[in-house]
This record gives structure tokens, C-alpha cells and sequence, in this order.
């Protein structure tokens, strides 16, 4: 497996564009297609907010079919908290979408981030999706990518080619996110593309799971958005074999590099977490189960406390131990031990009494690693975050609606 | 039932007294005793947190035997993450306050609060108790609740008189807690003393209940400390006909008073919540059962993007509604209602487009409610907390251990 730079279009089959439909405030790229010159299987996971945006609930339906061949996606306004007419306008953008592609409806997945509450302005929206069709380029890749940005410091982009029965196989994504909602900018987006070919049933459960490796496994807040969407498009150009199940010889290699696409990712949207000062990585080891490990390493990630002291590079070992301590995962306070960047902390539950000035120089690191080992069985999780500043307050509380 | 200014000596037969020990960087006061003169009736709820303090698993056992006669507290360390030392030290206060007080050791409730992973500076506490015993008094109330203080900005305290059973019975707390953890400075702790006679199974139950209503209720930033006690000691010298089970027709009266005691001290200590500008209560009705009005609540209440908002007095419903959404309580996303300070500004999941100039003399406000229907039930909760500011960060970030 080796690592690309490329866009979504560097899969077969793929084209894409992204064009500034004045939808943005600012002016900046605003819609984006994308679409895959034949059926391609899809795999995709959704929110778990009740409040689930329109556009989430038009992309369920069309991950049902299995197969799908175009992504249609707007910043600047997420058709979230629009009741029927907000519904009505989602399915006005697929069919138009699918009109545009000559396609069917049911084959356009449709996207929306940005404010909360406001209704799409779809004579903008579906201009700019007919100049996104017009344009759609093996080249446009970058465009693309910039028209799902908002809050985003820098544009997410990954790529990996990997062989899977004998044949060059790619993989490409991009994401969006700073934080799981910025003022009024809600939204994780990630789209990614292959070529391998996959049976939709592999390829959807295969989207869970890399998903649980990836996405799932970033907190910037603590905030679930009302529109977060993972969707994977697999359309089988690279002719490899196809994959029929979880025990096909090429799954690993399969799922190998869609994880390793995903995972990349993910860490970027912790690395351009709101305000953040501070990459950080928690690691869970000693824990009964898998999800023990998890719920440890999330609570310690969410924690406002252990969040600000990395931000003022302070090692108080205190808030993650105690962070673990309240999360419910199960722990052998007597057997805890704790590192951060690989210095020992905490044996069996204890202070080791390390001095400051020894920390100082790995608490000033922009990139921070910690390890905690529950003492309590074989599992482990990691969860990637980011600090807690001054700047967060300021995005999150100076901006107003 | 009526209010009164007073200590935890304000009920018959309490004494009490805090003094200056020594453990505190500051110097401020920092050991304090609690003695009911005759054996009281105890109720007590401790810390979830796995990690908890020393002093926690000996007052769990206290706690057992039903009658308890004195409250042992230090601040300025928490006797937290000390292992089989820090277990024996708290034995040791226990042992010593009881010797000094002429009672058996099963008697005492030990509490502290403070640096966490630092062992008892035992010359000092054992010094310090000695000279608080000397000290008890009625009139020693306030020196008392500074000793249990930290970084609280102010003293907690709430008293009530009512008539249970023909009788005029008081009640009075104290509490302390301004971050569920401060940097290092671990604990929400509060006591409250009454005279009233009560069963010490129906006390235990009514503790537990009150703290479901009040303390279990506030949320500064979602951390749970490692020493979080509350304890109640009940010593029937009111002479009221003694309360032996809830169905006992004196028993709403006693627990009105407990609670309006408990709910007045835990409002405090989110008023006093860490950088706090803004005290936010937070009301949750049309859930399907109360946990869920009480999770809805809680995510609210705890989500960074609705308490930038708020210090930001910006009046961004969509990070409330989005926070329900993710909370996991049933709601009905075409039904949800939400207003702040009582204007109406979502209906029926829509946006009802409220200038934004109506709304700022409401979110200038420092106590502000806003309330969300969710639509699915009848059920409803009540969270208090306070907002996320600059100064959160500062206290939490910019403190070196």
C-alpha cells in the first residue's frame, strides 16, 4: 500500500467540480458533484442526532439501493431544522442532480452543512449544481474539495493505491469538519472513492467498521452534528476480482487501505480541531473490553479540564486519571499506570513524582501522545483530540448568528 | 417552611469549627469538625468516579452503620491516588478526631479535598483536628465552611425552619465546589445537619433522592471528582414523633425542607461554576420518561458550543436543539419547541425567526432559562449550570501544578 497525493477523482472512473454558487457569505466555493462515470456500490453511515438534517434522510433512503453513482453536496446552509420544506428541497436537489447526470434520482446521494434553521436558496443551489455538472473534470478534484469547506483551516484530503488481486487498486477521500459544529456551521462530511470492485453488502458493512476505526474515534467538543455523513463509493474499474464477503482473500487488503484512508482523515479534523493549539493522542490499554477502552479514551478526550491543561502545557496527570475514573469503563485504581509521551507518570496508582522541567519539553510538543493502562484486561482503543483554548471561546462564543 | 440565615450549628445539638492548619498554600482555614452532641441518624451519597479518594471508601463504611456523630473534613488535599498509605492516613483521621471526641471511630465521616496524588501532611491535619475540637461551638458555623472552601469566589450556605409533627425542626448545609475539579483541586463536597428524628433506612433513601434533584442536577464542566460526598446527620433533638418510612404523614415535610436545603446549595455551586459570567437553567419537558428529560438536559447543559453561546450572548438555539438531538432521548423532531427567557424561538422544529434585537436584553441577563418540549411524552427535568468563558480556560489552563 503507498501513499498518494490526489484528489477523489484519482480512482478510475471519477470526475467532480466544485464551483462558487454565491450560497457562502464569503463568496468561496460552495457546491460540489461528484460522480462516477459508471454504478458504483455504496456504503455510507449517518448521524445518530434525532434532529438528523433533510439531506440525511434523502441520503438513507439511497443508501438502501446499493448502488449509487453521484454525490451532490452544498456548504453554507444545512437544510437541518426545516421541516417538510426543507425535506421537499433535499429531494428537489437529487432530482435535479440526476436529471443534470441523466441518472436515476435514487442513485444521487445530497449533503448540506452550514447554518442550522434556514432553508436552502435553491435558485442559487441549483445553478450551481447545473455549473458543477458542466464542469465536472477529472481535474477538479481541488475544487471540489474547497466547496465543502467552511470553518476548515486547511482543505482534507487522502489517498492511498493499494493491490488487491493482482491489480492497482486506488482509494481517494476528502472530509470537512473543525468542529462537530461551529457557529451555526454544523457538519463532519467525508466522501470517499475507489475503484476496487466490492459487493454493496461488504462494502456497507466494511464502511461501519472503518468508520468505528476512524471517524468515531475523533472528538473535537463533545457535539454530534445534525448532519454528519461518512459516504463510499466503490465503482470496480480496477477489476480486481470482486469481494463477496468479509472472507474473500482480498478483503484485508480491501479493507486495509480504506481504513488507512479514513483514519488520515479523522486525524485531520482533530488536527484543525476550533481553536486548537494541540494535537492530541489517547491511548487506552489494560481494558476489559473494547469498548471499555473506548468509553475511557473519550472521556479523557471530551474532558474540559484534561482538554485546557494541554493547552496551558500542563501535565496534570490528576484529570486523566480521574477522567477514566468517572467514565465508567471498569479500572483497578491500584493498578493504573499512566504515560505521557512515554514518561511514566502514575505506577499502580501512584504519583512517580516526575519534575516539572522533565515534562516541560514534552508538554511544549505540538503533537502529545498518553497512555493509560486501566489494569483491568486485555483491550485497548485509541482516540484522537485536540486542546482547549482561548481561541475555541472566541470562535464559539465571540461569533454572532 | 420558612429560610433562615444560619450555619450547620443553626439546628439543636450541633457544634462545629474550622481552623487554620497549614495545609493551604494560602494559609486560609483549612480543617474543619461537624459534632452532633447526641448520635444522629446519617444519610450519605458518595462519588461514582472508580478513582475514588481514600477518604471516600472510610466514610462508605461509616455510612453502613446507619448513626454517625461527627464530620472530619480537610481542604488543600484530597488524599486522592494515595494508595494503601493514603487509606491508612485516612483511618488515622478518623481514629484521632473519634479519640479526641470520646466516640468510636465508626462515628466519624472523614472528607477531603484538594491536590490530588499528594499524601496527608499528617503532623499538620492531626495538629489542626486537635485544635478544631477545641474550638466546637455553636457560634463556629462560619469558620467551619471557610475550611471547606478551595476555589469557590464565595461561601455556600442555606438553612430552613419548618414544622414537622407539631415541632419547629431546622435544617442547614454548607457545600463546596466550583469546578467539579479545580486545576487539581479536586471535590463537590456538602453536610447537612438537622434536628429532625428520622429513621437512619428512610434518612439513606431521602439523601439519595434529594441529591437525584439537586446535586445530581448541576453541571459545570461535566467532570466528576474523585471525593464528591454528601452527607447528612439528622439528631432527632427536635423531639418530632420519629419518621420511620416514607409513608409516615410527617415525611413530606421533612423531605421539602431536605431538598429546598440541598437545591439551594447546588444552584450555588453552579453560580459559583469556574469563569462562569452566566447562571443557565436549563428545562426539559415532553420527554418520553424523566432520564430522558434528565439526559436531554444534561447534553445540553454540558455542551461547549452552548456555553461559548451563552458567554458569547448569543442566542444559538440550534446548538440547544442539536444537543437534545444527540443526547439518545426520544424526541420528535417535527414537534421540538424551544424559547429563551420565554420567547419562543423554534415551533415545531422551525425556526421562528426572532430578531435578534428581541432577544439580547434576555441574553444580557446573568441568569437565564431556557426551556425545550421535545415532543415525545410528558416527562420533564431541570439542569443548572453556568456558561464557558475565557476566564474557564485561564483558571484551567494557565494553573502549573
Amino acid at each position: 500500500m503507498k501513499k498518494l497525493e490526489g484528489w477523489v477523482t484519482a480512482p478510475q472512473g471519477f470526475i467532480a467540480a466544485g464551483v462558487k454558487a454565491g450560497i457562502k457569505a464569503s463568496g468561496n466555493h460552495d457546491v460540489a458533484v461528484i460522480f462516477s462515470t459508471v454504478p458504483a456500490a455504496c456504503g455510507a453511515v449517518f448521524t445518530q442526532n434525532k434532529m438528523c438534517a433533510a439531506p440525511v434522510l434523502v441520503s438513507r433512503e439511497v443508501n438502501k439501493h446499493g448502488y449509487a453513482q453521484a454525490i451532490a453536496v452544498n456548504s453554507g446552509c444545512a437544510n437541518a431544522c426545516t421541516g417538510e420544506q426543507g425535506l421537499a428541497d433535499a429531494k428537489k436537489m437529487q432530482a435535479h442532480t440526476a436529471e443534470l447526470l441523466g441518472i436515476a434520482p435514487e442513485a444521487v446521494f445530497v449533503c448540506s452543512t452550514g447554518v442550522i434553521g434556514q432553508f436552502l436558496p435553491m435558485d442559487k443551489l441549483l445553478t450551481g449544481i447545473a455549473d458543477a455538472v458542466d464542469s465536472l473534470d477529472e481535474c477538479e478534484g481541488e475544487s471540489c474539495a474547497m466547496a465543502i469547506q467552511t470553518t476548515d483551516t486547511f482543505i482534507k484530503h487522502a489517498a492511498y493505491e493499494t493491490e488487491i488481486g493482482g491489480k492497482k487498486v486506488t482509494f481517494a477521500g476528502i472530509a470537512k469538519g473543525a468542529g462537530m459544529i461551529h457557529p451555526n456551521m454544523a457538519t463532519m462530511l467525508t466522501f470517499i472513492t475507489t475503484d476496487a470492485a466490492v459487493a454493496p453488502d461488504v462494502l456497507k458493512r466494511a464502511v461501519k467498521k472503518a468508520a468505528d476505526k476512524s471517524f468515531n474515534m475523533v472528538v473535537v467538543d463533545g457535539d454530534t452534528s445534525t448532519n454528519d455523513s461518512m459516504i463510499v463509493l466503490a465503482n470496480g474499474l480496477a477489476e480486481n476480482a470482486i469481494i463477496l464477503s468479509e472472507e474473500h482473500p482480498d478483503y484485508p487488503a480491501f479493507f486495509e487501505a480504506l481504513v488507512a484512508c479514513a483514519t488520515d482523515l479523522a486525524k485531520m479534523i482533530a488536527h484543525d480541531g476550533e481553536g486548537a493549539t494541540k494535537f492530541l493522542e489517547v491511548n487506552v490499554t489494560g481494558a476489559a473490553t473494547w469498548e471499555d477502552a473506548k468509553t475511557a479514551a473519550m472521556a479523557i478526550a471530551k474532558s474540559p479540564l484534561v482538554k485546557t491543561a494541554f493547552f496551558g502545557e500542563d501535565p496534570n496527570w490528576g484529570r486523566i486519571v480521574c477522567a477514566a475514573g468517572y467514565s465508567g469503563a471498569a479500572m483497578e485504581a491500584d493498578k493504573v499506570n499512566l504515560s505521557i509521551g512515554g514518561i511514566r507518570l502514575v505506577e499502580n496508582g501512584m504519583n512517580c513524582n516526575v519534575p516539572a522541567e522533565k515534562l516541560a519539553p514534552t508538554m511544549a510538543e505540538h503533537d502529545i501522545s498518553m497512555s493509560i493502562d486501566l489494569g483491568a484486561g486485555e483491550e485497548s482503543a485509541t482516540v484522537w483530540t485536540c486542546d482547549f483554548s482561548y481561541e475555541y471561546v472566541k470562535i464559539n462564543g465571540e461569533y454572532h448568528t
